[in-house]
């Protein structure tokens, strides 16, 4: 019968993010940091109100609302739209793994840290989760705005990154040691798969939808669309990058109605979404913030995590105007799913504490809080009142 | 990583239901066949396509479906219609409690089986999963028909009955032996939220949509129906009713916009229903066949099950007519998740050998499987030709 607890905790933490995103919204702030914050109150560290057997099933929940999310957000974007940013995407990205994860590791370093745990914690500051800007941005009617576009480019860019940075730093603190061979491998994997997608994707689709009506071809729409999000995201993670590419470049290249697609996709979004967010907030452990020690570490942490991500996005984007460089620095801030795996293999391999695995949690959580009310403000001062 | 295999078997058993399904549909052979076969075929016993770490998340994906299913189901039916048919539905989920019970207890004690183990083997034969019945009747535009009301309201009946049986076998097989004031308790449970949802829920559910708009009540209509299934699902299970009779009673009472929530349940139920068809097959393991002494064993289990069922509906409905009491009595064959769960508990307690358990198994994957297209035919040669 423990089904039944697990059905339980799904209400209480579905309930507590939509019933706080309700209030957040109604304070004219953005729902989504009322649903981590509702996460976090029913979560195990706080109220306890979610039993200790459910985590890999919210976590799979909250996997299927991100990918759904993406993958949404992919639906309206276009290549065409990212190749036009295509220089500032690409300088953004690339300062944005390279700044956090040189100041990250100077800060480790600078306190005395060993080498392996260095690299996993700077590693650890690298990803950006593009969710909760997306989510905000839409909420925000901006996400076909040139600075969004950036941003999500940029997100693409900074995943390939992020997971070449893993594999070296993987590789140097496991048994075998670095192979240059393997990451040559991973690099042309990753490449491969982009590239293909981007380039056979809007003509594979186009033909699929022309063939809907054959005996084993799925003749609806959003049937095709759920088949190539969850295989991208599928594949995707397999090869080493982050589901939600796979999903937003699910998005990006389906040609097969895209617009009935995009309707009836929201529904699923609404049940699921919530959880990522919800889940994410789960995961805070408060009492971080009473230990002084750990507090002050933790600080130190999200400040670099912020700062350089901030700094790579001005001065990456630079092109695009102040107001909008500084949007796209802000818009790469929060960090997620790709963060914490680091940790979590650093946990594994015995090299990060778990007292500093809990402040990763801690960055990750916070830069997903700070986000949406400083997007929210910046895109609202700079648009007419009214 | 490990995250990355689980996404892959969701992706490979959704493909293989869409795929199969498709094909099913295209063989003017109803749709749900091809989804337990297509989750066969890709399951551990067939050709193991679907990993061995996957089974709690996609168990959760298929109780979702189911539960949604039964929520659009409920959707449709209103509490008039159901009591309109009470004195059937009554006679039928009665009836249909008793037979099989009582032909499955003879058969077991027949062949030489102890008291405990006979009794589990009867239990597991009570309760019909009312989830395909409902999947092929709404597939064939026949779920507002008052023989497919009788079903529904048969089923709740016989789900309540069938947990009280399972409550009085398994305290006679436990250590601490059979307790009549636990099963008062249960009676009093079931029956409190049955009446308690039915009666207040219309109206609770009408006065929600009329504060929709205060601060912390959810005003999207979907958002509202979302918890209220969820909520009484896990309540339903939390008292050991099954939580698809939970979701069932959620659509009978939603009164805040149910024509809205009706066609944006949809897409959600195109996601997640599958999975409950395609892990159902996914169970049955064909090497049962292959035993000739199980094999007999289970024929023999299936045809009680069965026909016992069949006896149940045509004697409890025959005052709607031959055809329509048949209708009513194939519509109840099918079992699911109780019957497995009582047999779980067997094999837990050591009551059920593995091998029994396998016949178990294989008694509800048949008697899904062989239902719809019974039901298709007769419901189509009622029909006039056209």
């Amino acid at each position: 019968m423990e089904q039944g607890r697990v059905l339980v905790d799904i209400f209480v933490l579905f309930a507590a993010a939509k019933i706080l995103g309700e209030l957040f919204e109604h304070l004219r702030q953005p729902a989504v940091v009322g649903e981590v914050i509702g996460g976090m109150l029913v979560g195990p560290h706080v109220l306890g109100l979610i039993g200790g057997g459910s985590e890999q099933v919210l976590g799979l929940l909250a996997e299927l609302g991100v990918i759904l999310l993406l993958f949404g957000v992919g639906l309206e974007t276009s290549v065409a739209d990212l190749r036009r940013v295509g220089k500032p995407a690409l300088l953004v990205g690339t300062l944005g793994v390279a700044l956090p994860f040189l100041a990250g590791a100077g800060l480790m370093a600078g306190l005395g840290h060993g080498r392996d745990e260095t690299l996993f914690v700077a590693a650890a500051l690298v990803a950006t989760s593009v969710g909760v800007t997306a989510r905000v941005l839409r909420d925000l009617g901006q996400i076909r705005e040139r600075f969004a576009r950036v941003v999500l480019a940029a997100a693409v860019v900074d995943d390939i990154l992020a997971i070449l940075v893993l594999a070296v730093v993987s590789g140097l603190a496991a048994a075998g040691g670095f192979s240059p061979l393997a990451l040559g491998v991973t690099v042309v994997e990753i490449l491969a798969f982009v590239l293909v997608v981007v380039l056979a994707g809007p003509r594979v689709t186009r033909r699929i939808s022309r063939i809907a009506h054959w005996p084993v071809i799925p003749g609806s729409p959003l049937v095709f669309a759920l088949l190539l999000t969850l295989g991208l995201a599928a594949l995707a993670e397999t090869i080493g990058l982050a589901a939600i590419i796979g999903a937003f470049l699910a998005g990006l290249v389906l040609e097969f109605e895209p617009e009935e697609v995009a309707t009836q996709i929201r529904p699923l979004e609404e049940l699921l979404v919530p959880f990522f967010f919800a889940v994410t907030g789960s995961r805070l452990d408060p009492s971080v913030f009473a230990d002084p020690a750990l507090l002050g570490l933790g600080a130190a942490v999200t400040l670099i995590a912020i700062a350089t991500k901030v700094a790579g996005g001005v001065l990456g984007a630079r092109s695009l105007g102040g107001r909008d460089a500084l949007l796209v620095g802000v818009g790469m801030v929060p960090r997620g799913e790709v963060g914490l795996i680091v940790a979590a293999i650093g946990l594994s391999l015995g090299t990060v504490s778990p007292r500093l695995y809990g402040v990763v949690i801690a960055m990750t959580v916070v830069t997903t809080l700070a986000t949406p009310p400083v997007l929210a403000r910046l895109v609202r001062r700079a648009q007419p009142a009214g």
